[in-house]
């Protein structure tokens, strides 16, 4: 039996303005590094110990598993970077507020950016100053692999070959692994360790900064799985992330 | 022509409290964190950029990359961690305070076990708790590898390997370097690319938290060198370290 633990940063500045973030890199606030420092001490004191960690290439995940480290006094750890771990791409929404797109356009359609499986936002221009497609660090990629928007379908197909290619033989190799990421992108991972159906993945809300157990079988399959901590409070950060998108 | 940027961690706990350190694995201080910062500063400010960082498994140096990198919006740069980046081994002195030691055995006896190139400080037994033969990040090593002290020299053997096998080719594949780790790790890759003479390395102290730069020819070899920022800074702060082990 293996057992992967999943967390997703703590909160950013832009999650404390409401704004829609994706792929922008914006930094933890004090708030988000003391989510970040009490996952460690969480997993710390449930004696849990990782071989490597994986992170995306967004700084306020990479601070997340920095402090996250530091307090499992694991400093030392291979850390590997994967711009495949971001963020889902928010396209155009990038930097705008959630409340105030509700206001604008309503709940019903800021709900369907934000949880439709297979419906993106309005696309960024390649041209747009907020594209990424000039930053250094993703100059080894194909510009077409550099999103202009995605939904969460688009999510799942650009997470999978990371996990299948590079998390999975790491688990399989007798590595435990804890990977530092972001709300959909670890949604993607849920939906694919749990098989959940596409209209029934709306509902899977992942709470900032709480780390979340998968105890896996021989062939990755989960036998169950949990947040660390208090469950009341872990299902009460869930459901104030579910309501985020509301005017 | 290639640059290549070292720099020292910033001020440790155990500088602060004017301890011998080696691998023992202590914090930075809140000027520590500082100084890091304001290296990264100084390199952004410079126009300095990286493609892959190094340096050692002691948290000093960690958090003193994490955060000069933070400075420069590069937290998504790979970064290696290498064990042959720590510290010179300090032996049975690891904990101990240097002007305790200066008082107990004299200042030329403090000045031989610091700066002599061939003759180490007193042994660690193995079994002894400050030795690191039982710490899980020495796993992969030989447990011949892991030493019990060193004296520069003996640094020099290993951190060697490390720049012939992993960082001088990176350069010449053209990956712009940056190194941090250690007072003695650094002294022993400036011995070597400065091809400094047993007897006069004793003289050259490395400041916490200074950028040094290497402009290197296309076979490695320095064209000049010099610390980022204000040289008299750089030169009083050398001195400081000069004067740490003195009654």
């Amino acid at each position: 039996m293996y057992k992967l633990v999943l967390i997703r940063h703590g909160e950013s500045t832009w999650n404390l303005e409401n704004r829609f973030t994706g792929w922008t890199d914006v930094d933890l606030t004090p708030t988000g590094v003391e989510q970040a420092k009490q996952a460690g001490r969480l997993l710390k004191e449930a004696g849990y110990d990782f071989d490597i960690a994986y992170t995306s290439v967004l700084k306020r995940a990479v601070w997340t598993l920095w402090h996250c480290l530091d307090q499992m006094d694991r400093t030392w750890l291979p850390v590997r970077h994967a711009w495949r771990l971001n963020e889902r791409h928010y396209g155009a929404l990038q930097g705008l507020n959630k409340a105030d797109m509700a206001k604008q356009y309503g709940d019903e359609q800021v709900l369907i950016w934000r949880r439709s499986y297979d419906t993106p936002p309005p696309a960024l221009e390649a041209t747009d100053p907020r594209s990424e497609r000039s930053d250094r660090r993703y100059r080894g990629l194909d510009a077409n692999d550099i999103p202009l928007t995605e939904c969460l379908k688009d999510t799942v197909a650009r997470v999978l070959p990371f996990w299948n290619e590079t998390v999975a033989p790491a688990i399989k190799g007798g590595e435990r692994v804890l990977i530092a990421a972001h709300g959909n992108s670890i949604r993607a991972l849920v939906k694919y360790l749990d098989n959940i159906a596409d209209d029934a993945i709306v509902g899977v809300n992942i709470p900032n900064g709480i780390p979340l157990v998968y105890e896996l079988d021989a062939d990755l399959k989960p036998i169950k799985s949990y947040y660390l901590g208090d469950a009341e409070a872990a299902a009460k950060a869930a459901a104030a992330v579910a309501n985020q998108g509301k005017a």
